[in-house]
């Protein structure tokens, strides 16, 4: 394995963090690297929120569903959709207008989600950690209102960062065969799945056990009885939808 | 710089490739990088469709605009948001259902995009090159039916693979100032718009001359008038969500 890829293997997700600031030039470096990842048209439609103060971590606080993390780790990056820079650039230039609608909404998404990996990779190749939240886009709206996002400007993913307190081991992965497909989506018969699942299961069920859940039998039942149950999912979807339209994301569409 | 910070500087999108089959065990190593990124509580919800066979490319040659990178790369990836072998495997194990909602969309495109930076990275680290293909989502549905995608499967990001045969500049990125805000969303006057655009339009100028457009005075202008019209992506907006109400990505809206 070449270094790069050696970086790659090495990731853990870090939820424990050093009382011990990140000096500038290590933020910068690790900002000037998001902006590095490919971007539709090269448009980089995407904004980069660094939030340090403690005061605006609190604000965030509920809508990070209270994880300490948040409040532990010295900076917090929230990585937004943006075509709000680029709108104003079209209109101060006489060009026609785009970049309200959905498919506008995933192209910057997509900028978004790209950059975020690359500034991950470099903050770990300097001896961050980081744990991604994925409360940032469940809580896009509240968490849109504190940082002041206007127009066509949406939270998609965000990080805690900082110096790591722990050494996680790695949380097993699914096989390769569970995940490629060869030419055409492959079909599973139920015994390929248990087996593609059945490493993560056991790994999973000790990480559960803790809880000491009644009527919880396995892993599966874990994740959409305990963890992320379809009520929740479908009022997030509600909020999200609703507030792409409120940020202008949704011109021109007939069907929503 | 570091190795990794080095690696994500020499990112340039490769469209010229050498006629130079990759090799199965570099593959591998390209594939399990992808996995091992960050995704929402460890689900892995993508799926990564190798594209090798160019009766294949051919099928999905319009949908990809014609691009002939998709046809000279040896391969083709395509980072699907994949639900489907998770709720497989909630239904085996007798838990409840969840993850046929927008929200649940969002995540698996999330976890699909970030495996595919990783995997980007990691080829470019082995010496191989890439171009991201936007028509990926813009032709979803189209693609996701010559990969004969199964409900609450979709198509997210997708990027021809390959040796490289050319060796671009650096294409322009907005300085920093245009990019991060510290605590709160920054409002930019006219004239920071324009001093955060100012090298990219220099540069972009160049890139269009060649085209000897009418009527096109700046590159804002090509960006909406030229590229990406209102029209073409209203027109995508539709047709995408749609395909995620057929994929069973829209289950439990009210707004859809």
């Amino acid at each position: 394995m070449n270094k790069v890829i050696e970086q790659i293997h090495a990731h853990r997700s870090i939820r424990k963090f050093q009382k011990k600031d990140i000096e500038n030039s290590v933020l910068s470096e690790i900002l000037e690297a998001a902006t590095m990842a490919s971007s539709s048209g090269n448009m980089q439609s995407y904004s980069i929120i660094v939030t340090k103060d403690q005061g605006m971590k609190s604000q965030m606080f509920e809508s990070h569903f209270k994880q300490s993390m948040l409040m532990d780790a010295p900076i917090f990056l929230t990585f937004c959709a943006d075509f709000n820079r680029m709108r104003r650039w079209l209109q101060i230039s006489n060009a026609a207008n785009n970049f309200d609608n959905y498919m506008s909404f995933m192209i910057s998404s997509i900028d978004a989600i790209l950059a975020s990996q690359n500034a991950a990779l470099a903050a770990e190749s300097l001896g961050l950690g980081l744990c991604y939240m994925g409360t940032t886009l469940a809580s896009a709206k509240d968490i849109g209102e504190v940082l002041e996002l206007p127009q066509n400007v949406v939270p998609i993913v965000g990080f805690a960062l900082g110096y790591p307190d722990e050494a996680p081991e790695l949380r097993k992965r699914l096989p390769l065969k569970g995940i490629i497909h060869h030419e055409k989506y492959q079909r599973y018969c139920d015994d390929d799945i248990r087996e593609i699942y059945r490493e993560k299961e056991e790994q999973g069920l000790d990480r559960y056990k803790s809880l000491n859940l009644n009527e919880i039998h396995n892993l599966a039942q874990i994740y959409t009885q305990v963890k992320y149950t379809e009520e929740s999912h479908i009022m997030y979807s509600e909020s999200l939808l609703q507030y792409l339209k409120d940020q202008n994301f949704l011109t021109g569409n007939s069907l929503v």
